[in-house]
């Protein structure tokens, strides 16, 4: 999730979360991680999402944030395990960048020898290192803009994608990038406001009840959560980033 | 907290929470970590602990760990905001570091040009940033054995010790090293288990009711937790690694 002002997620997570190990197959642990300015809330759990304890306090707990990344596991590589559990969170620039990817790359072991190293056993973990690892290198010490990073990163998911499937979303908190390797969806919600139902439970919410007109959340899935409304699909190969609750131009 | 088996920390997390705004003036955040073997569940919030639902979840939810470090800040330097909360989480050598800090360094601000930056604005993560980089510095790309980590942690904290108080916590998850600049306290709890009692809140435990004769525990404190129990004090400059629930022997 991207938004112009700190919003809650838990309409979404609600739904997100009854996919880990209900009405999905991903029950292989869970996370999610709130930006709140600079610093990261970050939980991870290798219980399934339906039946963890800290899930049920973020559904309970509005935490408002611009950007949310969360992620619910089916293991492919890498064992069960709390190190494995995405998103993975590292610090770049004097910011903590935040990643969490969907699918699996075969045989995709990267030269990780500088500051970035795996702490777990994923081919997730060792591309967020690679991405991190190569970024430094390419910038130095000092971040460039969105446009030069934007640019950087589609050629290094395109690169990483060649080793297989790479849905992948990753943000230092003012920006989330997006990159869709098979399957993802995006949404704006912005005014005027409607009512959206959750497809995976018995749930709605009225958004116009609980928002500004000038609010404007962007939420970007693996699956559209809800069955009333249009979620846009990302072309394969696409790379795309979202600021304050909307795709940038290209 | 130091153990040689997986440990609930939930007795002492009560009696410590108590004190961030209610017992005492620490009201300004609060955090602790769990290492669950190589990955760690980090809990922040800006919050007082006394009053934050995600203490009050880790009140009620025996996670178990070897190492856990718990802080609940009073703000000297850098606002009250998340990226100010202790402990800080950083990654070396493959492996979680995790770092918490009582005190106060005046005019402490090392050349952070590698790849440890602060994102917030304490002295405490700028002396993280510092010992991490210099650690990096001295032995490379690989984790030394525990004496050279000792010697190494020992030089840097006297160094950093010089700029103001420097009582400090790190793990990386199977040793705890801690520095002693003006007041912590240490006790070792195994066979024969006894019953100990809250200095900050009615509660006791029987720990041979909920422990095996091998089990060991250390738990170490800027003031001791509870009033039935004998706390070694550390000496001024004193520099101890923990593993196992025990001191290292020097």
């Amino acid at each position: 999730m991207n938004c112009n002002v700190p919003t809650d997620i838990v309409f979404s997570f609600t739904g997100f979360s009854t996919r880990g190990g209900q009405t999905d197959t991903h029950h292989d642990g869970w996370g999610i991680a709130f930006f709140e300015g600079a610093g990261v809330r970050h939980f991870v759990d290798h219980e399934a999402a339906v039946s963890s304890p800290v899930a049920d306090l973020i559904k309970r707990w509005p935490i408002k944030s611009k950007n949310v990344i969360a992620h619910i596991r089916k293991a492919t590589q890498g064992r069960v395990a709390l190190e494995n559990c995405h998103p993975f969170v590292r610090e770049l620039w004097g910011r903590y960048w935040v990643f969490a990817h969907n699918g699996d790359l075969k045989d995709f072991f990267p030269q990780l020898e500088g500051p970035f190293r795996p702490v777990g056993s994923t081919d997730s973990e060792r591309a967020f290192c690679y991405l991190l690892q190569e970024l430094g290198r390419r910038f130095g010490s000092t971040q460039p803009g969105l446009p030069a990073l934007r640019d950087a990163l589609r050629e290094l998911s395109n690169h990483i994608a060649g080793f297989g499937t790479f849905n992948m979303m990753l943000s230092d908190g003012s920006a989330l990038f997006v990159h869709c390797s098979t399957s993802l969806y995006y949404i704006v919600r912005q005014h005027p406001f409607a009512t959206a139902k959750l497809a995976d439970e018995d749930l709605s919410v009225d958004f116009s009840e609980v928002t500004t007109p000038k609010d404007r959340v962007a939420v970007i899935v693996t699956a559209p959560l809800t069955c009333n409304e249009h979620w846009t699909p990302f072309a394969q190969g696409e790379l795309q980033v979202f600021v304050d609750g909307a795709p940038l131009p290209a």
